[in-house]
C-alpha cells in the first residue's frame, strides 16, 4: 500500500479527549484506564430473548397477506431470464405485463431450501461473518452520493473519501463487515467504478465486503476479485462464500433487470443476497404498518424464492427498511417510532420464516447533532433487540442516506462499542462481590485507594472514544468543543493511524492485472 | 396565576420546525399531520417481558452478599431516633459508632410488609401515578445547582428557572410526575426555599410532585401543602398518598440525620420514599459491578426496612444510581455500558424482592450534543426495558446533574414521546393489512394519492417536536440550525404557551397564607 494519508495536519486531541489513542491494533485485552480499545469488536451474541412486538396471530396475518399479494397481485419482474425461472417453478407469468404471480406452495418449497444460518468467509480468519441465530453484526453506511465532514464540507463522494471511510472503520475496529458502496466515488468512470470500490475493500481492510447491488458485470467482477483475494476459484467460493450483495426492490412490486441480474449472478455463485424492499409507508408502501409489512414480506419472499430456484441453499437474507415519510413533504423519515416497530416486526417475521434478517441504524438528520444521534439510537437498539443479523448503515449514515459523514462515523463508533460492551456475558467471581472490600472502607469513606480498586481500575470500565466527562469549567477552558467538533480530530487521527492489513504481494499483483484488464474492457465497451 | 412569561420575544420557528405548535392541550387524539401532539403522555406499560441480565443464581449471590453486609458490617445511622427504631426490631446497635447491624430475618420481615404496587394521587384525576407492575413513569431533572440555556448561558439556578422548567414540561406533556428540586432556586433563602418550590409545583402543574429529600421541616411542610392542595387532612394523605421523596444514602454505608428525618417523617405519614444509594463504582462503592450492586442493595434494604418499621405498608421504592467514574480523574460517568448493566440488574433485583424500582436517564456531557443524547438514550432505554417504575432525570439533566438544561428538556421530550409511541399496544384491522390497497397501486407506482393513504395520513405517524427532516439544501438555506439551536425556540414557546392548570381560589388563598406564615417562622428561627 503506497497510498499516503490525505491530510497530515491533524491537531492534537489530548486536551479534550481520551489520550493514548495511538495504541496499535492487536494487543487485545490489555487496555488501561487511559487507553480506548481499538481491537475489533468481537462476534456479538445477544444474550436476551428477541423482543417480539407481534402476537403469533398478527405474524400469521401478515404472512397470509403477503402470500395473497404474491398469488393474486404479483410482482413486475423486468427480466425475461428471471421470469423463465419463475415459470419453470409453476408461477403464473405474463410476459407482456411482466407480472409474476407466485403460489404459496412454490414460495414455501423454496424457503425450505434457504439456510437459517451461514458463514461468510473473511480474509482475516478471525473475522468470518456469522449470520443467523442470536448473532448481530454491524456494517457501515452504504450508497451515499455525498460525503461530508466539518472541515471539507458537503460534496460529491470520491474514491479518496471511499478509501478514507474504510480506513477509519478498519482502524476503529467497529464493523463486522465493511459494506459495499460506502460513498459513491463519483470521480471514477461509471462503467469501471465498481473495480475501484472492490480494490479499495481488499486493500483497506480484510473483512467481508459486498458486491455492488446492480448489474451483472459488477457481480461477476466481484466474484472474480474475491476469488483472487482468497486465492481460490469462483467455484470454490460457492462452497465457502465470501460475498454479499445488499440490494433493493423498486417498491411497490417491481424489480428492475439490472438488480435481477446482480441477484441471479451472485445467487448462482452461492453468495449471499440481502434483499431489501424500499417500502416507505405512505409513499412506496401502504401508510399502515401492517400493510407495509405485508408488502415488504411479499417482495422479500419473491426474491428469496428466486435465489433458491437459481441455486438451492443459496444464502439469502430478508432485508427490512420499512419506515415512514413526512406526510407534509414526502421526505423520508428514519429512526422514528414507526421505524422501530417495523424493525422489530421484520425480525420477528424472519424468525417465523427461519431466515436471517437485515435491518439498519438510520436517521434523517441534516447534520451530526442530537437528532442524528437519537434517531440512529432508536433504530440501532431496535435492530439489536430484534436480533437482526445484519445491521446496515451502523456507522456514518446521515441525511436519510444522502450523505456519509466522517464525524458521524465517530459518534456511531462510540454507540457500537458501548453496545458491544453491554452485550458481553455477565459473570462475576466471589471476589468481585467485594464483601471484604466493603467492610474495609469506613462508612462515608471512599474506595479510590482500596486494594480491591487498585487491582482492577485499569481495566474495570469501558474507555470511551469520544465522550468527554470533564467538568464544565475544564471543558469550556479548552475550547467548549462539542462531540461533533471533537469527532473531527478522532476520524482524522484514525485515518492517519490506519495500517494496511496483510495482503500477499502475488495477490496484490494479480488484482492489479485483473483491474487493469477489466477497466480497459469496460471502458472500451461503454465508449 | 398572574405570573407573566419571562420573555415574549420568541422568534418564529415555522421555518425549520414543525408548524402548528400553538395547539392547546386537551384535544387529545385529534392531531393532524402538521401538528405535534402535546397531550400528556398516557400511562405507559411495557408490553414486553423485562430484560433480565442476571441469572437467578447471580441475583441470589448479590442478595446474599447484601444481607451479609447488613448483618456483619452494618450502616452508620446518624439519627438516635432511627437507631432506636432499628434496636427495637432486634438490630445490633452501637450508639457510639452509630453502626446498626441488621439480621436478614429483620429485613425480610420488613420487606414482607412493603407494597409491590401502589398509586400516588395527583390533583388532575387523570394523572395519578401508578407505581409497580409493568408501568414505567418519567420524571424530570432533579437537584441541579445550575441552569443553562443557549441564550442565557450557564448560571446558578433561581426560582424563575425552576418555574420555567415546570411550565415547559407541563406544556410539553412529557412527564408522569413533576419531580422535586428541578433546579436549585439559589435566589431564595435556604430556610424557606422549599416553600417556594412546593408552591411552584402546585401552581405550575397538577401532577404528583416530590418533597425535598432532606430535613424534617421540609417534609412536614410538604405534607401540609399537599393536604391543602388536595383539600384534605394530613391523615387523609396516608390513606391516599400524594407525595414522594427521592433521597440518597451517603454511600458508602452512611445515612445522615437530616436525610433520616425526611425519610421517617414521610414514611410515618404513609408517603412514598424512594431511597437511592449514591454508589459510583470505584469511588463510593466497589469498582466491580457485582460489588457495587451488593452495597447498593444493602443500603436500599436498610432504609426500606426502616420505613416499614416506622409504618408497616408504607410505599417504598428501591433507587438505583450505580454508575462508574472516570478512573483517571474521578469524574462521574453516566449512560455508560456499566450504567446500563447496573440499571438492568437493579430492576431485576427489585423484581426478585417484589419492590418497585427507580432508575434514571442520565449523561455526563458538558453540553447538549451527540454525547448527551447517546448517554441519555443508553440509560433511558435500559430503564424502560428493565421495567423501572420511576425513571428520574428523564428531561433536562446535563453535566452529570450539575446543570439543568432548557434545550436538553426539548431533546429529551422527543425521545420520551418517541418511546411512548413505541410502547403503544400494536393492533391492526384487516383493512390495515391493505391487501386491496397494494393491488390498487401499479408496480413501481406510489401510494401518496391512494384512498387508503388519504383516509389515514393525518394521524398515521408520530409527529416530531424537534426533528427536522428537510433536505440538506432547505435546512442550510434557513440557517443550518442543528437540533440544539432549534430546541431554544421550542422551549421558549412552550414556556410562553403554558396555561396554568385549574386551582380552586380558596386553595390558592390557603396556600398563600400557609407559605407566608411558615416563611416568617422559618426565617425567624434561622436568624
Amino acid at each position: 500500500m503506497t497510498e499516503t494519508p490525505s491530510g497530515g495536519q491533524t491537531a492534537p486531541i489530548e486536551a479534550a479527549a481520551p489520550s493514548g489513542r495511538r495504541r496499535e491494533r492487536g494487543s487485545r485485552g490489555t487496555r488501561s484506564a487511559g487507553t480506548p480499545d481499538f481491537s475489533p469488536i468481537p462476534r456479538l451474541r445477544v444474550p436476551w430473548a428477541p423482543l417480539d412486538i407481534l402476537s403469533a396471530e398478527q405474524t400469521e396475518r401478515i404472512l397470509d397477506g403477503a402470500y395473497r399479494v404474491l398469488a393474486e397481485t404479483g410482482l413486475e419482474i423486468r427480466s425475461p431470464e428471471a421470469r423463465a425461472i419463475y415459470a419453470k417453478a409453476g408461477a403464473l407469468v405474463d410476459d407482456e405485463t411482466q407480472i409474476v404471480r407466485l403460489g404459496r406452495d412454490i414460495v414455501e418449497a423454496a424457503l425450505a431450501l434457504a439456510p437459517a444460518e451461514f458463514v461468510l468467509y473473511a480474509r482475516d480468519p478471525a473475522r468470518h461473518l456469522h449470520v443467523g441465530g442470536n448473532t448481530v453484526n454491524f456494517g457501515p453506511v452504504n450508497g451515499a452520493p455525498n460525503i461530508t465532514d466539518r472541515e471539507g464540507g458537503r460534496r460529491y463522494g470520491d474514491i479518496a473519501a471511499f478509501r478514507d471511510i474504510l480506513k477509519i472503520t478498519h482502524r476503529l475496529g467497529i464493523l463486522h463487515w465493511q459494506g459495499g458502496i460506502v460513498v459513491e466515488p463519483t470521480d471514477r468512470p461509471v462503467p469501471s467504478r465498481h473495480l475501484d470500490c472492490y480494490l479499495a475493500h481488499i486493500e483497506c481492510s480484510d473483512i467481508v465486503w459486498a458486491a455492488r447491488g446492480v448489474g451483472r458485470p459488477q457481480a461477476e467482477d466481484a466474484l472474480a476479485m474475491s476469488a483472487i483475494e482468497h486465492g481460490c476459484s469462483i467455484d470454490d467460493l460457492a462452497r465457502r462464500p465470501t460475498l454479499m450483495t445488499v440490494t433493493n426492490v423498486n417498491s411497490p412490486r417491481r424489480v428492475d433487470e439490472e438488480i435481477l441480474a446482480s441477484i441471479m449472478t451472485l445467487a448462482a455463485a452461492g453468495q449471499c443476497v440481502v434483499i431489501t424492499p424500499f417500502t416507505l409507508m405512505g409513499a412506496m408502501a401502504p401508510v399502515t404498518l401492517a400493510g407495509a409489512l405485508v408488502q415488504q414480506t411479499a417482495e422479500q419472499l419473491a426474491i428469496v424464492a428466486l435465489c433458491q430456484l437459481v441455486r438451492p441453499g443459496a444464502p439469502t437474507v430478508l432485508g427490512g427498511f420499512t419506515s415512514n415519510v413526512d406526510m407534509r413533504t414526502g421526505s423520508p423519515a428514519f429512526g422514528t417510532p414507526e421505524y422501530v416497530r417495523a424493525c422489530l416486526a421484520t425480525a420477528q417475521i424472519g424468525r417465523r420464516l427461519r431466515l436471517p434478517v437485515r435491518t439498519s441504524a438510520v436517521n434523517a438528520s441534516p447534520t451530526v447533532d442530537a437528532q442524528s444521534t437519537y434517531e440512529t439510537f432508536f433504530s440501532l437498539q431496535a435492530a439489536i433487540l430484534s436480533h437482526s443479523h445484519l445491521i446496515n448503515h451502523a456507522a456514518g449514515w446521515l441525511e436519510g442516506g444522502l450523505a456519509a459523514s466522517m464525524e458521524k462515523i465517530v459518534v456511531d463508533a462510540e454507540m457500537l462499542r458501548g453496545w458491544a460492551e453491554i452485550l458481553k456475558p455477565l459473570a462475576f467471581s466471589d471476589d468481585e462481590l467485594a464483601i471484604d472490600a466493603i467492610a474495609g472502607v469506613p462508612a462515608g469513606g471512599h474506595f479510590f485507594g482500596a486494594a480491591h480498586t487498585l487491582a482492577r481500575y485499569e481495566t474495570a470500565f469501558y474507555r470511551p472514544l469520544l465522550s468527554d466527562w470533564s467538568n464544565y469549567e475544564n471543558w469550556r477552558d479548552v475550547g467548549a468543543r462539542d462531540a461533533t467538533v471533537r469527532a473531527t480530530d478522532i476520524w482524522k487521527r484514525a485515518r492517519d493511524e490506519w495500517v494496511a492489513p496483510p495482503l500477499d504481494p502475488a495477490i496484490r499483483e494479480a488484482l492489479g492485472a485483473f483491474v487493469a484488464r477489466r477497466r480497459e474492457e469496460l471502458e472500451r465497451t461503454a465508449a
